[in-house]
C-alpha cells in the first residue's frame, strides 16, 4: 500500500477550526477505503507564525513540504495584525506561484437541503466548473507609484499574460469540457475594454479551441457575465478564465448555489512536479473564529478533491455522498451551523458527514 | 426659457431603436414641464459610419458636440464588422476620457413589476447607487506585446491609478452617501490579491472618509462583494469602485434586480467644463436588433437622469413614476417587450410610457 504524505496547513482564523473535521472526515474515507493517508501539520502560512517570526514562513518552506503528494489548507489572513496583501503573498500566492499549482480548479454545484437565493432552482439545474489561471494575469507583483505621497501620485500595475500561461490553463479547461457530457466550454473575456491583454486571451482562445472540434465553446463579457450567473446558471458547463476573473467567477457562482461556505477549491499542478494544494474558497473568517460554528464542509469537501486527486477516484466521491446525504437531511433533522440555519457546531456537523461516511 | 442642446447619437443595433422612445419620453416631459429641449441628431460613433469612413467619428467630433448641454446616446458595437475594442475605443471610451466624464452613475433598483431572479425580494427592498470610476485604472491603453507569434510571447497591460482620479471618484460617492438617508458607502477593492494598485485605492478610501464623519462606510474584496449582490443587496446604499469592478457591479446589479434591460446609466463631468452622457447599460445586441422588440426602458430611464442633470429633478422623477406606472401594471395589462414576458413593440412600450406622462 502506498503511502501519501499530506501537508496539512491549518492557518488561521476558522482554518484551525474545519481543517480538524476535514481530517476526521479524511481519515473515515482512508478507513473504509484502505488507503494509507499520513499527515504532517505544520504551524508556517498563518499570522500566529508571522507575530512570533516576523515572515509567514521558515525560509526553507519548500523543502519541508515540495515532497508531500498534496498540502491540505485551511485558510490564512488575519487583518487585524498582518495586512492582508502582506499574509497571502508570504503564502498562498507563494505556493500557488512556487509550486506551480496553475489551475484552480473550483466546483459550482446546486446541493440538496441547501437554500439558493435564486429563485425556482434544485439541485441537479446548476452544476458547473470555474477553471481559473493561478499564476500570472492581474495578480502581478509588477508595479509601484511615482510622486509618492504629493498631489502627483500615480500607481501603475502590470497584468502579465503569457503564451504559455494562457495556453496550459485553456488547455486544462478544454480536456475537461471534453470529458464532461454536455462539452460546453465558456470563455470570461473583456476584450471591449481591457483593449491590449484581454484580446489577446480571446485569440488564444480561438486557437485553442481548432483542437477541440467536439467541444461547443462561446465567450462573454465578464460584466454580462456576471449576470449570466444569476440569471441563467443551468446554462454553464466548464467556464474558463483569468486569474481575476476566475477569482470573481469562483466566489459568486457558489454565491448563486448558496454554497459558498461550503465550497472547495482544488490549486493544480497537473504535471505532478509539485504538490498541489485543496483549501475552501472560503477565509478565515476572524468574524466568527474561535466560536466553534463555522461550517467545516468546505474544508470536507476539499478533502474529496484531494482524494481524487490523489488517484482515489471512488473514495472522493464517497466524501462527496456523505456530505450529500446530511445535507439532503435538512435543516430539523441534520446538525447544521448556524450559517445554514441551524444550531450544530463545527465538531457536530463534521462527526455526522464522518459517521456517514 | 433656456435653451437645452442635446446631441443625440444613436449609435448601433437597437441604440436606432431605442433612442427615438426615449426621445418620445423627454418630448412628453418637455411639453409638460415647460422645457425646451433641442435634440441635434448625429450619424457618427456608430459602426455604419465606420463601414463609410474607415474610423468611427469625424475628425472635428470635438467641435461637433463639445459645445451641447449633454449627450443622449443608444449603444455602439457590432462585431461582425468592427472589432468590440475598436468601435469602443473609437467613440464611447473616447468620449469618457476627453469629455472627463469621471463619474459612471448606475442606479439598482428593484422595480414593481419586474420579475427579480433572486428568491423572496420586493420593490423598495433594493435601491442603491453604483459610482464607477470612467476614466483610468484597468482600462488603460498602455502596454503591448513581446516576442509575438512564438512560443515565448508575453502581453502586457497597465493598470493606472492616479491620486486625482481616484480622490474625485471618491469625493463624488461619499458626497453621494451624505445627501442619501442610509449615508452608507460600500468601497469595492482586492487589496489581497492586486497587491500594488488596490491598497492604494484602500488608503485613499481611508483618507477621503475622515472628511465624512457622518457617512458609515465598509469594504469588500471584489470576489466576496459579487456575493454580497446576490444574497444582501438590501444592504448597499452607494457602492464606489474602479472602472473594471464598477463595469462588473453595475451588470450584477441590475441582473439582480431583474433590470438588466432597463438599467440606466450616466457619465457625468461634475464640473460641467463637458457634456455629460446618458446611455443605458445595455449593448447594441446584435441578436435582437432589427426586430422592433428592444426594451426601450433603459433609453427612457437614460431620459430621466439627463433631466435631473440639466436642473429639471421634477420632470426627471415624473419620467421615472411613468416607467413605474406601467410596469406596475403587470404582464397582461402592461404593453411589455418579450424580454418582460410580453408580445408588446419597443413603440408600444415607448408609447405607453409617453402616455403615462
Ligand atoms: C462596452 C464596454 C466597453 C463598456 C465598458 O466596459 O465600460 C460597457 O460594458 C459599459 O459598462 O458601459
Ligand atoms: C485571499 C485571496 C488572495 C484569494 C485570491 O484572490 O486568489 C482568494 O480570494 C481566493 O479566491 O483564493
Amino acid at each position: 500500500m502506498t503511502q501519501h504524505r499530506i501537508a496539512v496547513i491549518a492557518g488561521d482564523g476558522i482554518g484551525k477550526e474545519v481543517v480538524p473535521e476535514g481530517l476526521r472526515a479524511l481519515d473515515a474515507a482512508a478507513r473504509k477505503f484502505g488507503i494509507d493517508l499520513r499527515f504532517d501539520e505544520f504551524d508556517f502560512a498563518s499570522c500566529d507564525y508571522y507575530a512570533k517570526h516576523g515572515q509567514m514562513m521558515p525560509d526553507d518552506w519548500k523543502d519541508r513540504i515540495g515532497g508531500h503528494d498534496a498540502i491540505f489548507f485551511g485558510a490564512v489572513g488575519w487583518p487585524d495584525t498582518v495586512p492582508d496583501h502582506v499574509s497571502l503573498w508570504g503564502s498562498l500566492l507563494k505556493f500557488r506561484r512556487e509550486f506551480d499549482q496553475y489551475v484552480n480548479l473550483r466546483p459550482c454545484r446546486l446541493m440538496p437541503g441547501v437554500p439558493s437565493p435564486l429563485a425556482n432552482r434544485k439541485p441537479g439545474d446548476i452544476d458547473f466548473y470555474v477553471v481559473r489561471e493561478n499564476t500570472e494575469g492581474e495578480y502581478s507583483s509588477v508595479g509601484g507609484r511615482m510622486y509618492e505621497g504629493t498631489e502627483r501620485e500615480i500607481v501603475f500595475q502590470e497584468s502579465v499574460f503569457s503564451r504559455k500561461g494562457v495556453d496550459r490553463i485553456l488547455k486544462f479547461a478544454f480536456d475537461l469540457a471534453q470529458r464532461r457530457p454536455k462539452k460546453h466550454l465558456t470563455s470570461a473575456t473583456k476584450s471591449n475594454g481591457i483593449s491590449i491583454t484581454m484580446p489577446y486571451w480571446d485569440e488564444r482562445v480561438e486557437a485553442m479551441a481548432k483542437s477541440y472540434p467536439d467541444v461547443h465553446w462561446d465567450k462573454f463579457h465578464i460584466d454580462i457575465l456576471t449576470a449570466h450567473f444569476v440569471r441563467h446558471p443551468d446554462r454553464f458547463d466548464v467556464v474558463v478564465a483569468s486569474n481575476l476573473f476566475g477569482d470573481i467567477l469562483s466566489d459568486l457562482g457558489p454565491a448563486c448555489t448558496g454554497t459558498i461556505a461550503i465550497a472547495p477549491s482544488a490549486n493544480i499542478n497537473p504535471e505532478r512536479l509539485y504538490p498541489s494544494l485543496f483549501e475552501p474558497v472560503h477565509g478565515s473568517a476572524p468574524d466568527i473564529a474561535g466560536k466553534g460554528i463555522a461550517n467545516p464542509i468546505g474544508q470536507i469537501w476539499c478533502g474529496a478533491m484531494m482524494l481524487e486527486h490523489l488517484g482515489y477516484a471512488e473514495a472522493g466521491a464517497a466524501v462527496l455522498a456523505a456530505i450529500e446525504k446530511v445535507l439532503a437531511a435538512g435543516p430539523g433533522h441534520a446538525p447544521l451551523t448556524p450559517d445554514m440555519g441551524g444550531k450544530a457546531s463545527t465538531q457536530d456537523l463534521g462527526k455526522a458527514i464522518a459517521d456517514a461516511l
